[in-house]
Protein backbone atom coordinates (compact mmCIF):
# COMPACT_ATOMS: atom_id res chain seq x y z
CA UNK A 1 0.00 0.00 0.00
CA UNK A 2 1.35 3.40 -0.94
CA UNK A 3 2.39 5.59 1.99
CA UNK A 4 1.98 9.29 1.19
CA UNK A 5 4.42 11.85 2.46
CA UNK A 6 1.79 14.59 2.43
CA UNK A 7 -1.93 14.66 1.63
CA UNK A 8 -3.95 17.88 1.65
CA UNK A 9 -7.66 17.85 2.35
CA UNK A 10 -9.60 20.93 1.28
CA UNK A 11 -12.79 21.11 3.33
CA UNK A 12 -12.77 19.23 6.63
CA UNK A 13 -16.45 18.32 6.99
CA UNK A 14 -17.64 14.78 7.67
CA UNK A 15 -16.09 13.31 4.51
CA UNK A 16 -12.82 15.27 4.57
CA UNK A 17 -12.18 14.61 8.25
CA UNK A 18 -13.07 10.93 7.85
CA UNK A 19 -10.52 10.62 5.02
CA UNK A 20 -7.92 12.22 7.30
CA UNK A 21 -8.78 9.91 10.19
CA UNK A 22 -8.63 6.83 7.98
CA UNK A 23 -5.25 7.89 6.52
CA UNK A 24 -3.86 8.47 9.99
CA UNK A 25 -5.23 5.31 11.61
CA UNK A 26 -4.09 3.13 8.74
CA UNK A 27 -0.70 4.87 8.71
CA UNK A 28 -1.08 5.71 5.03
CA UNK A 29 0.09 9.33 5.28
CA UNK A 30 2.80 11.03 7.30
CA UNK A 31 1.33 14.51 6.99
CA UNK A 32 -2.33 15.31 6.51
CA UNK A 33 -2.93 19.02 6.01
CA UNK A 34 -6.45 20.35 6.48
CA UNK A 35 -7.35 23.48 4.51
CA UNK A 36 -10.55 25.33 5.30
CA UNK A 37 -12.07 28.73 5.56
CA UNK A 38 -13.37 28.46 9.09
CA UNK A 39 -10.81 28.21 11.87
CA UNK A 40 -13.39 26.50 14.13
CA UNK A 41 -13.82 23.51 11.77
CA UNK A 42 -10.07 23.23 11.35
CA UNK A 43 -9.60 23.22 15.12
CA UNK A 44 -12.17 20.44 15.50
CA UNK A 45 -10.56 18.38 12.74
CA UNK A 46 -7.17 18.73 14.42
CA UNK A 47 -8.60 17.93 17.86
CA UNK A 48 -10.10 14.65 16.66
CA UNK A 49 -6.85 13.61 15.00
CA UNK A 50 -8.08 13.86 11.40
CA UNK A 51 -5.26 16.16 10.32
CA UNK A 52 -1.71 16.83 11.49
CA UNK A 53 -1.65 20.48 10.43
CA UNK A 54 -4.21 23.10 9.42
CA UNK A 55 -4.26 26.36 7.52
CA UNK A 56 -6.73 28.80 6.01
CA UNK A 57 -4.09 29.72 3.42
CA UNK A 58 -4.55 27.57 0.33
CA UNK A 59 -1.05 28.24 -1.06
CA UNK A 60 0.63 27.12 2.15
CA UNK A 61 -1.79 24.18 2.39
CA UNK A 62 -1.02 22.65 -0.99
CA UNK A 63 2.67 23.52 -1.48
CA UNK A 64 3.99 20.14 -0.31
CA UNK A 65 1.02 17.98 -1.28
CA UNK A 66 1.45 14.82 -3.36
CA UNK A 67 -2.30 14.33 -3.28
CA UNK A 68 -5.06 16.91 -2.85
CA UNK A 69 -8.63 15.79 -2.04
CA UNK A 70 -11.28 18.48 -2.51
CA UNK A 71 -14.09 17.74 -0.03
CA UNK A 72 -16.05 20.99 -0.14
CA UNK A 73 -19.76 21.24 -0.94
CA UNK A 74 -20.48 20.53 -4.62
CA UNK A 75 -20.76 24.15 -5.75
CA UNK A 76 -17.25 25.03 -4.53
CA UNK A 77 -15.34 22.02 -5.87
CA UNK A 78 -14.42 23.40 -9.30
CA UNK A 79 -13.22 26.73 -7.97
CA UNK A 80 -11.15 25.22 -5.16
CA UNK A 81 -9.65 22.55 -7.43
CA UNK A 82 -8.62 25.16 -10.03
CA UNK A 83 -7.05 27.38 -7.37
CA UNK A 84 -5.26 24.42 -5.79
CA UNK A 85 -3.95 23.22 -9.18
CA UNK A 86 -2.46 26.64 -9.88
CA UNK A 87 -0.60 26.63 -6.56
CA UNK A 88 0.40 22.96 -6.36
CA UNK A 89 3.85 21.63 -7.19
CA UNK A 90 4.60 19.50 -10.30
CA UNK A 91 3.24 15.96 -10.27
CA UNK A 92 0.45 16.66 -7.79
CA UNK A 93 -2.60 14.44 -8.03
CA UNK A 94 -6.02 15.98 -7.42
CA UNK A 95 -9.33 14.28 -6.75
CA UNK A 96 -12.62 15.31 -5.16
CA UNK A 97 -15.44 13.75 -3.15
CA UNK A 98 -18.43 15.42 -4.79
CA UNK A 99 -21.85 13.73 -5.02
CA UNK A 100 -22.22 14.78 -8.67
CA UNK A 101 -19.63 14.29 -11.38
CA UNK A 102 -20.60 15.22 -14.98
CA UNK A 103 -20.47 19.00 -14.65
CA UNK A 104 -17.52 19.05 -12.23
CA UNK A 105 -15.36 16.70 -14.29
CA UNK A 106 -16.23 18.38 -17.59
CA UNK A 107 -15.32 21.81 -16.26
CA UNK A 108 -12.13 20.67 -14.56
CA UNK A 109 -10.97 18.64 -17.57
CA UNK A 110 -11.29 21.85 -19.59
CA UNK A 111 -9.83 24.22 -16.97
CA UNK A 112 -6.81 22.10 -16.13
CA UNK A 113 -6.02 21.21 -19.74
CA UNK A 114 -3.06 23.63 -20.00
CA UNK A 115 -1.61 22.47 -16.71
CA UNK A 116 0.73 19.59 -17.60
CA UNK A 117 1.91 19.21 -14.03
CA UNK A 118 -1.35 18.31 -12.36
CA UNK A 119 -3.59 15.26 -12.81
CA UNK A 120 -7.29 15.38 -11.88
CA UNK A 121 -9.55 12.34 -11.45
CA UNK A 122 -13.13 12.68 -10.19
CA UNK A 123 -14.32 10.57 -7.24
CA UNK A 124 -17.45 10.04 -5.20
CA UNK A 125 -17.12 8.04 -1.99
CA UNK A 126 -20.68 6.80 -1.38
CA UNK A 127 -20.52 7.02 2.35
CA UNK A 128 -21.93 9.60 4.63
CA UNK A 129 -24.62 10.27 7.07
CA UNK A 130 -27.36 12.73 7.80
CA UNK A 131 -24.84 14.11 10.29
CA UNK A 132 -22.30 16.66 9.17
CA UNK A 133 -19.07 18.22 10.40
CA UNK A 134 -15.69 16.84 11.51
CA UNK A 135 -16.93 15.83 14.98
CA UNK A 136 -18.93 12.99 13.36
CA UNK A 137 -15.93 11.76 11.34
CA UNK A 138 -15.12 8.04 11.46
CA UNK A 139 -11.96 6.28 10.32
CA UNK A 140 -14.08 3.35 9.08
CA UNK A 141 -16.56 5.48 7.09
CA UNK A 142 -15.39 4.07 3.75
CA UNK A 143 -14.86 0.44 4.77
CA UNK A 144 -16.88 -1.91 2.60
CA UNK A 145 -18.60 1.04 0.91
CA UNK A 146 -18.49 1.96 -2.76
CA UNK A 147 -16.25 4.75 -4.02
CA UNK A 148 -16.97 5.67 -7.60
CA UNK A 149 -14.03 6.89 -9.70
CA UNK A 150 -14.86 8.67 -12.97
CA UNK A 151 -11.91 8.87 -15.38
CA UNK A 152 -12.36 10.35 -18.86
CA UNK A 153 -10.42 10.12 -22.12
CA UNK A 154 -8.24 12.91 -20.75
CA UNK A 155 -7.29 11.00 -17.60
CA UNK A 156 -3.90 9.27 -17.57
CA UNK A 157 -3.98 5.60 -16.59
CA UNK A 158 -1.41 6.17 -13.87
CA UNK A 159 -3.48 8.93 -12.25
CA UNK A 160 -6.63 6.81 -12.48
CA UNK A 161 -4.88 3.80 -10.95
CA UNK A 162 -3.39 5.90 -8.15
CA UNK A 163 -6.78 7.36 -7.19
CA UNK A 164 -8.48 3.96 -7.33
CA UNK A 165 -5.71 2.57 -5.13
CA UNK A 166 -6.15 5.51 -2.76
CA UNK A 167 -9.83 4.69 -2.12
CA UNK A 168 -9.07 0.98 -1.83
CA UNK A 169 -6.43 1.77 0.78
CA UNK A 170 -9.21 3.36 2.88
CA UNK A 171 -11.21 0.12 2.66
CA UNK A 172 -13.60 1.14 -0.12
CA UNK A 173 -14.81 -0.97 -3.04
CA UNK A 174 -13.97 0.98 -6.18
CA UNK A 175 -16.45 1.18 -9.04
CA UNK A 176 -15.29 2.86 -12.25
CA UNK A 177 -17.97 4.75 -14.20
CA UNK A 178 -18.13 7.57 -16.73
CA UNK A 179 -19.18 10.87 -15.12
CA UNK A 180 -22.52 10.73 -17.01
CA UNK A 181 -23.23 7.15 -15.97
CA UNK A 182 -22.39 8.06 -12.39
CA UNK A 183 -24.84 10.95 -12.33
CA UNK A 184 -27.64 8.91 -13.89
CA UNK A 185 -27.17 6.12 -11.35
CA UNK A 186 -26.91 8.25 -8.22
CA UNK A 187 -29.95 10.27 -9.32
CA UNK A 188 -31.95 7.08 -8.86
CA UNK A 189 -30.20 5.42 -5.94
CA UNK A 190 -29.30 8.44 -3.83
CA UNK A 191 -30.82 11.75 -4.94
CA UNK A 192 -34.37 10.47 -5.58
CA UNK A 193 -34.54 8.74 -2.15
CA UNK A 194 -33.52 12.04 -0.58
CA UNK A 195 -36.35 13.90 -2.30
CA UNK A 196 -38.86 11.18 -1.37
CA UNK A 197 -37.69 10.95 2.23
CA UNK A 198 -37.91 14.71 2.58
CA UNK A 199 -41.39 14.78 1.01
CA UNK A 200 -42.67 12.04 3.37
CA UNK A 201 -41.36 13.96 6.39
CA UNK A 202 -42.67 17.31 5.15
CA UNK A 203 -46.15 15.96 4.39
CA UNK A 204 -46.65 14.39 7.84
CA UNK A 205 -48.79 16.59 10.12
CA UNK A 206 -47.23 17.32 13.50
CA UNK A 207 -50.28 15.82 15.19
CA UNK A 208 -49.44 12.38 13.73
CA UNK A 209 -45.82 12.29 14.91
CA UNK A 210 -46.48 10.73 18.35
CA UNK A 211 -47.39 7.47 16.58
CA UNK A 212 -44.20 7.38 14.51
CA UNK A 213 -42.62 3.94 14.62
CA UNK A 214 -39.61 2.33 12.89
CA UNK A 215 -41.28 2.54 9.47
CA UNK A 216 -41.62 6.31 9.44
CA UNK A 217 -38.27 6.76 11.18
CA UNK A 218 -36.35 4.62 8.66
CA UNK A 219 -38.10 6.09 5.64
CA UNK A 220 -37.43 9.68 6.70
CA UNK A 221 -33.96 9.29 8.24
CA UNK A 222 -32.02 10.97 5.41
CA UNK A 223 -34.46 13.92 5.40
CA UNK A 224 -32.40 15.20 8.34
CA UNK A 225 -29.45 15.82 5.97
CA UNK A 226 -28.07 19.34 5.43
CA UNK A 227 -30.57 21.23 3.18
CA UNK A 228 -27.86 23.48 1.71
CA UNK A 229 -25.65 20.54 0.66
CA UNK A 230 -28.66 18.77 -0.84
CA UNK A 231 -29.93 21.86 -2.64
CA UNK A 232 -26.58 21.99 -4.44
CA UNK A 233 -26.62 18.29 -5.31
CA UNK A 234 -30.24 18.25 -6.54
CA UNK A 235 -29.80 21.44 -8.53
CA UNK A 236 -26.57 20.24 -10.15
CA UNK A 237 -28.10 16.90 -11.13
CA UNK A 238 -31.68 18.03 -11.68
CA UNK A 239 -32.16 16.64 -15.19
CA UNK A 240 -31.30 13.11 -14.06
CA UNK A 241 -33.20 13.49 -10.78
CA UNK A 242 -36.31 14.51 -12.74
CA UNK A 243 -35.99 11.39 -14.91
CA UNK A 244 -35.71 9.17 -11.83
CA UNK A 245 -38.64 10.99 -10.25
CA UNK A 246 -40.66 10.18 -13.37
CA UNK A 247 -39.98 6.45 -12.91
CA UNK A 248 -41.03 6.65 -9.26
CA UNK A 249 -44.21 8.61 -10.07
CA UNK A 250 -45.23 5.91 -12.53
CA UNK A 251 -45.02 3.17 -9.89
CA UNK A 252 -46.76 5.40 -7.35
CA UNK A 253 -49.58 6.05 -9.82
CA UNK A 254 -50.04 2.26 -10.12
CA UNK A 255 -50.30 2.03 -6.33
CA UNK A 256 -52.89 4.84 -6.38
CA UNK A 257 -54.98 3.12 -9.04
CA UNK A 258 -54.78 -0.23 -7.23
CA UNK A 259 -55.98 1.43 -3.99
CA UNK A 260 -58.76 3.36 -5.73
CA UNK A 261 -60.08 0.20 -7.37
CA UNK A 262 -59.26 -2.00 -4.37
CA UNK A 263 -57.38 -4.17 -6.88
CA UNK A 264 -55.94 -6.82 -4.54
CA UNK A 265 -54.00 -8.63 -7.23
CA UNK A 266 -52.25 -5.46 -8.36
CA UNK A 267 -51.49 -4.44 -4.77
CA UNK A 268 -49.80 -7.75 -4.05
CA UNK A 269 -47.89 -7.52 -7.33
CA UNK A 270 -46.55 -4.04 -6.49
CA UNK A 271 -45.66 -4.99 -2.91
CA UNK A 272 -43.90 -8.14 -4.17
CA UNK A 273 -41.89 -6.12 -6.70
CA UNK A 274 -40.71 -3.75 -3.96
CA UNK A 275 -39.82 -6.61 -1.62
CA UNK A 276 -37.85 -8.45 -4.29
CA UNK A 277 -35.80 -5.40 -5.25
CA UNK A 278 -35.15 -4.56 -1.60
CA UNK A 279 -34.10 -8.08 -0.74
CA UNK A 280 -31.61 -8.17 -3.61
CA UNK A 281 -29.52 -6.25 -1.07
CA UNK A 282 -29.15 -6.99 2.65
CA UNK A 283 -29.82 -4.75 5.63
CA UNK B 1 -48.70 -5.34 38.12
CA UNK B 2 -51.42 -7.87 37.43
CA UNK B 3 -50.24 -11.46 37.15
CA UNK B 4 -52.46 -13.49 34.82
CA UNK B 5 -53.27 -17.08 35.50
CA UNK B 6 -53.76 -17.85 31.82
CA UNK B 7 -53.39 -15.79 28.64
CA UNK B 8 -54.23 -17.18 25.22
CA UNK B 9 -52.55 -15.85 22.09
CA UNK B 10 -54.29 -16.60 18.80
CA UNK B 11 -51.72 -16.38 16.01
CA UNK B 12 -48.09 -16.84 17.04
CA UNK B 13 -46.30 -14.71 14.45
CA UNK B 14 -43.79 -12.02 15.33
CA UNK B 15 -46.23 -9.97 17.42
CA UNK B 16 -48.02 -12.88 19.11
CA UNK B 17 -44.81 -14.68 20.02
CA UNK B 18 -43.23 -11.44 21.26
CA UNK B 19 -46.21 -10.86 23.57
CA UNK B 20 -45.77 -14.38 24.90
CA UNK B 21 -42.03 -13.92 25.42
CA UNK B 22 -42.55 -10.60 27.19
CA UNK B 23 -45.24 -12.10 29.48
CA UNK B 24 -42.98 -14.99 30.35
CA UNK B 25 -39.78 -13.01 30.89
CA UNK B 26 -41.56 -10.41 33.01
CA UNK B 27 -43.35 -13.16 34.96
CA UNK B 28 -46.72 -11.62 34.15
CA UNK B 29 -48.49 -14.86 33.22
CA UNK B 30 -48.34 -18.37 34.60
CA UNK B 31 -49.74 -20.03 31.49
CA UNK B 32 -49.45 -18.69 27.97
CA UNK B 33 -51.37 -20.80 25.46
CA UNK B 34 -50.55 -20.41 21.78
CA UNK B 35 -53.36 -21.17 19.34
CA UNK B 36 -52.62 -21.48 15.65
CA UNK B 37 -53.50 -23.35 12.52
CA UNK B 38 -50.03 -24.46 11.57
CA UNK B 39 -48.29 -26.93 13.87
CA UNK B 40 -44.88 -25.76 12.62
CA UNK B 41 -45.39 -22.17 13.86
CA UNK B 42 -46.70 -23.43 17.18
CA UNK B 43 -43.65 -25.67 17.59
CA UNK B 44 -41.32 -22.73 16.90
CA UNK B 45 -43.18 -20.51 19.37
CA UNK B 46 -42.92 -23.19 22.05
CA UNK B 47 -39.26 -23.82 21.28
CA UNK B 48 -38.33 -20.16 21.76
CA UNK B 49 -40.22 -20.01 25.07
CA UNK B 50 -42.99 -17.70 23.88
CA UNK B 51 -45.77 -20.04 25.03
CA UNK B 52 -46.13 -22.72 27.69
CA UNK B 53 -48.68 -24.79 25.76
CA UNK B 54 -49.97 -24.96 22.20
CA UNK B 55 -53.03 -26.23 20.40
CA UNK B 56 -54.69 -26.03 17.00
CA UNK B 57 -58.06 -26.50 18.74
CA UNK B 58 -59.57 -23.09 19.50
CA UNK B 59 -62.05 -24.41 22.07
CA UNK B 60 -59.33 -26.08 24.11
CA UNK B 61 -57.09 -23.03 23.62
CA UNK B 62 -59.48 -20.47 25.10
CA UNK B 63 -61.36 -22.49 27.74
CA UNK B 64 -59.22 -21.30 30.68
CA UNK B 65 -58.20 -17.91 29.34
CA UNK B 66 -58.65 -14.76 31.39
CA UNK B 67 -57.27 -12.75 28.49
CA UNK B 68 -57.27 -13.56 24.77
CA UNK B 69 -55.05 -11.60 22.38
CA UNK B 70 -55.89 -12.07 18.68
CA UNK B 71 -52.65 -11.58 16.70
CA UNK B 72 -53.64 -12.97 13.31
CA UNK B 73 -53.37 -11.04 10.03
CA UNK B 74 -55.94 -8.22 9.80
CA UNK B 75 -58.44 -10.08 7.61
CA UNK B 76 -58.83 -12.95 10.11
CA UNK B 77 -59.15 -10.93 13.32
CA UNK B 78 -62.94 -10.48 13.35
CA UNK B 79 -63.66 -14.12 12.60
CA UNK B 80 -61.21 -15.49 15.15
CA UNK B 81 -62.38 -13.06 17.84
CA UNK B 82 -66.04 -13.98 17.31
CA UNK B 83 -65.23 -17.69 17.45
CA UNK B 84 -63.10 -17.24 20.55
CA UNK B 85 -65.79 -15.16 22.30
CA UNK B 86 -68.36 -17.89 21.71
CA UNK B 87 -66.09 -20.49 23.29
CA UNK B 88 -64.57 -18.46 26.12
CA UNK B 89 -65.69 -18.58 29.73
CA UNK B 90 -67.53 -15.75 31.48
CA UNK B 91 -65.53 -12.61 32.25
CA UNK B 92 -62.94 -13.24 29.55
CA UNK B 93 -61.25 -10.14 28.17
CA UNK B 94 -60.43 -10.02 24.45
CA UNK B 95 -58.14 -7.67 22.57
CA UNK B 96 -56.31 -7.78 19.25
CA UNK B 97 -53.10 -6.47 17.72
CA UNK B 98 -54.36 -5.42 14.29
CA UNK B 99 -52.80 -2.55 12.30
CA UNK B 100 -56.25 -1.16 11.42
CA UNK B 101 -59.07 -0.54 13.85
CA UNK B 102 -62.22 1.18 12.52
CA UNK B 103 -63.70 -1.76 10.61
CA UNK B 104 -62.55 -4.42 13.09
CA UNK B 105 -63.85 -2.61 16.15
CA UNK B 106 -67.15 -1.64 14.52
CA UNK B 107 -67.83 -5.23 13.44
CA UNK B 108 -66.81 -6.76 16.75
CA UNK B 109 -68.76 -4.24 18.82
CA UNK B 110 -71.83 -5.27 16.82
CA UNK B 111 -71.12 -9.03 16.77
CA UNK B 112 -70.33 -9.34 20.46
CA UNK B 113 -73.19 -7.12 21.59
CA UNK B 114 -75.36 -9.98 22.81
CA UNK B 115 -72.51 -11.61 24.66
CA UNK B 116 -72.63 -10.15 28.17
CA UNK B 117 -69.79 -12.32 29.40
CA UNK B 118 -67.03 -11.12 27.13
CA UNK B 119 -65.36 -7.71 26.86
CA UNK B 120 -63.56 -6.62 23.69
CA UNK B 121 -61.17 -3.66 23.41
CA UNK B 122 -59.22 -2.97 20.20
CA UNK B 123 -55.44 -2.51 20.36
CA UNK B 124 -52.57 -1.82 17.99
CA UNK B 125 -49.05 -2.27 19.35
CA UNK B 126 -46.94 -0.11 17.02
CA UNK B 127 -43.94 -2.35 17.05
CA UNK B 128 -42.78 -4.76 14.48
CA UNK B 129 -40.23 -5.32 11.85
CA UNK B 130 -39.93 -6.22 8.21
CA UNK B 131 -39.19 -9.69 9.60
CA UNK B 132 -42.03 -12.05 10.37
CA UNK B 133 -42.61 -15.28 12.26
CA UNK B 134 -42.05 -16.45 15.85
CA UNK B 135 -38.32 -17.01 15.36
CA UNK B 136 -37.82 -13.21 15.20
CA UNK B 137 -39.82 -12.61 18.39
CA UNK B 138 -38.28 -10.40 21.07
CA UNK B 139 -39.35 -9.95 24.68
CA UNK B 140 -38.46 -6.24 24.46
CA UNK B 141 -40.38 -5.57 21.24
CA UNK B 142 -42.91 -3.30 22.97
CA UNK B 143 -40.57 -1.49 25.36
CA UNK B 144 -40.74 2.24 24.90
CA UNK B 145 -43.02 1.82 21.87
CA UNK B 146 -46.54 3.10 21.46
CA UNK B 147 -49.52 0.77 21.86
CA UNK B 148 -52.75 2.37 20.74
CA UNK B 149 -55.92 1.30 22.56
CA UNK B 150 -59.24 2.18 20.89
CA UNK B 151 -62.22 2.01 23.29
CA UNK B 152 -65.69 3.02 22.08
CA UNK B 153 -68.91 4.07 23.81
CA UNK B 154 -69.65 0.37 24.17
CA UNK B 155 -66.42 -0.41 26.02
CA UNK B 156 -66.60 -0.72 29.81
CA UNK B 157 -64.08 1.40 31.69
CA UNK B 158 -62.80 -1.62 33.58
CA UNK B 159 -62.06 -3.53 30.35
CA UNK B 160 -60.38 -0.48 28.83
CA UNK B 161 -58.24 0.04 31.93
CA UNK B 162 -57.26 -3.63 32.08
CA UNK B 163 -56.14 -3.65 28.45
CA UNK B 164 -54.21 -0.39 28.82
CA UNK B 165 -52.53 -1.82 31.92
CA UNK B 166 -51.73 -5.00 29.97
CA UNK B 167 -49.76 -3.10 27.30
CA UNK B 168 -48.06 -0.95 29.94
CA UNK B 169 -46.98 -4.11 31.74
CA UNK B 170 -45.11 -5.11 28.56
CA UNK B 171 -43.25 -1.79 28.60
CA UNK B 172 -45.37 0.07 26.04
CA UNK B 173 -46.53 3.68 26.14
CA UNK B 174 -50.30 3.58 25.80
CA UNK B 175 -52.09 6.11 23.57
CA UNK B 176 -55.90 6.12 23.65
CA UNK B 177 -57.62 7.03 20.36
CA UNK B 178 -60.97 6.46 18.71
CA UNK B 179 -60.81 3.71 16.05
CA UNK B 180 -61.35 6.34 13.29
CA UNK B 181 -58.66 8.65 14.62
CA UNK B 182 -56.30 5.69 14.86
CA UNK B 183 -56.85 4.70 11.24
CA UNK B 184 -56.41 8.26 9.95
CA UNK B 185 -53.16 8.67 11.87
CA UNK B 186 -51.55 5.35 10.96
CA UNK B 187 -52.52 5.87 7.31
CA UNK B 188 -50.10 8.82 7.32
CA UNK B 189 -47.41 7.63 9.72
CA UNK B 190 -47.24 3.92 8.86
CA UNK B 191 -49.23 2.87 5.79
CA UNK B 192 -48.16 5.70 3.48
CA UNK B 193 -44.45 5.19 4.28
CA UNK B 194 -44.90 1.54 3.37
CA UNK B 195 -46.37 2.39 -0.02
CA UNK B 196 -43.64 4.98 -0.67
CA UNK B 197 -40.83 2.69 0.44
CA UNK B 198 -42.17 -0.08 -1.75
CA UNK B 199 -42.51 2.27 -4.74
CA UNK B 200 -38.92 3.53 -4.34
CA UNK B 201 -37.62 -0.04 -4.26
CA UNK B 202 -39.79 -1.18 -7.17
CA UNK B 203 -38.80 1.76 -9.39
CA UNK B 204 -35.06 1.26 -8.95
CA UNK B 205 -33.50 -0.55 -11.93
CA UNK B 206 -31.43 -3.60 -11.00
CA UNK B 207 -28.43 -2.06 -12.75
CA UNK B 208 -28.36 0.79 -10.21
CA UNK B 209 -28.37 -1.41 -7.10
CA UNK B 210 -24.59 -1.84 -6.82
CA UNK B 211 -24.34 1.84 -5.84
CA UNK B 212 -26.97 1.57 -3.09
CA UNK B 213 -25.80 3.25 0.09
CA UNK B 214 -27.39 3.98 3.48
CA UNK B 215 -29.88 6.43 1.96
CA UNK B 216 -31.51 3.89 -0.35
CA UNK B 217 -31.22 1.12 2.24
CA UNK B 218 -32.95 3.14 4.99
CA UNK B 219 -35.64 4.51 2.72
CA UNK B 220 -36.56 1.07 1.35
CA UNK B 221 -36.09 -1.05 4.51
CA UNK B 222 -39.80 -1.59 5.22
CA UNK B 223 -40.43 -2.58 1.60
CA UNK B 224 -39.13 -6.02 2.66
CA UNK B 225 -42.26 -6.53 4.79
CA UNK B 226 -44.71 -9.35 4.07
CA UNK B 227 -46.74 -8.36 0.95
CA UNK B 228 -49.77 -10.40 2.02
CA UNK B 229 -49.99 -8.75 5.45
CA UNK B 230 -49.56 -5.32 3.87
CA UNK B 231 -52.10 -5.97 1.13
CA UNK B 232 -54.67 -6.61 3.87
CA UNK B 233 -53.71 -3.50 5.83
CA UNK B 234 -53.69 -1.18 2.79
CA UNK B 235 -56.93 -2.58 1.43
CA UNK B 236 -58.69 -2.32 4.80
CA UNK B 237 -57.57 1.29 5.30
CA UNK B 238 -57.50 2.39 1.67
CA UNK B 239 -59.71 5.50 2.01
CA UNK B 240 -57.39 7.01 4.62
CA UNK B 241 -54.26 5.83 2.81
CA UNK B 242 -55.46 7.57 -0.36
CA UNK B 243 -55.98 10.82 1.58
CA UNK B 244 -52.45 10.60 3.01
CA UNK B 245 -51.10 9.78 -0.42
CA UNK B 246 -52.78 12.95 -1.70
CA UNK B 247 -50.90 15.05 0.88
CA UNK B 248 -47.61 13.43 -0.09
CA UNK B 249 -48.25 13.89 -3.83
CA UNK B 250 -48.81 17.61 -3.27
CA UNK B 251 -45.41 18.05 -1.60
CA UNK B 252 -43.77 15.87 -4.26
CA UNK B 253 -45.32 18.02 -6.99
CA UNK B 254 -43.73 21.08 -5.34
CA UNK B 255 -40.36 19.32 -5.44
CA UNK B 256 -40.91 18.52 -9.12
CA UNK B 257 -41.77 22.13 -9.97
CA UNK B 258 -38.77 23.44 -8.00
CA UNK B 259 -36.45 21.06 -9.87
CA UNK B 260 -37.98 21.87 -13.27
CA UNK B 261 -37.55 25.60 -12.69
CA UNK B 262 -34.26 25.20 -10.81
CA UNK B 263 -35.94 27.23 -8.08
CA UNK B 264 -33.20 27.22 -5.43
CA UNK B 265 -35.22 29.08 -2.83
CA UNK B 266 -38.12 26.66 -3.06
CA UNK B 267 -35.78 23.64 -2.96
CA UNK B 268 -34.17 24.86 0.26
CA UNK B 269 -37.59 25.58 1.73
CA UNK B 270 -38.84 22.05 0.99
CA UNK B 271 -35.66 20.40 2.27
CA UNK B 272 -35.81 22.53 5.44
CA UNK B 273 -39.44 21.53 6.04
CA UNK B 274 -38.55 17.84 5.78
CA UNK B 275 -35.54 18.23 8.05
CA UNK B 276 -37.53 20.08 10.71
CA UNK B 277 -40.30 17.50 10.77
CA UNK B 278 -37.79 14.66 10.91
CA UNK B 279 -35.78 16.22 13.70
CA UNK B 280 -38.88 16.69 15.84
CA UNK B 281 -38.20 13.00 16.57
CA UNK B 282 -34.83 11.39 17.28
CA UNK B 283 -33.11 8.51 15.55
Amino acid sequence: MKRWESVTIIGVGLIGASIGLALRERRLAKNVVGVGRRASSLRKAKACGAVTATTTNLERGVSDAELIVVCTPVELIVQRAVEAAALAGPGTLITDAGSTKAEIVRTLDRSLQGNQDVDFVGSHPMAGSEKTGPTHARADLFEGRVSVVTPTTRTSNSARDAIEEFWRSLGANVVRLSPRQHDRTVAMISHLPHVISSAVAASTPDADLPLASTGWLDTTRIAAGDPELWRQILSDNRADVLKSLGKFEKVLASFRRALERDDQRKLIQLLEAGKQRREALGN
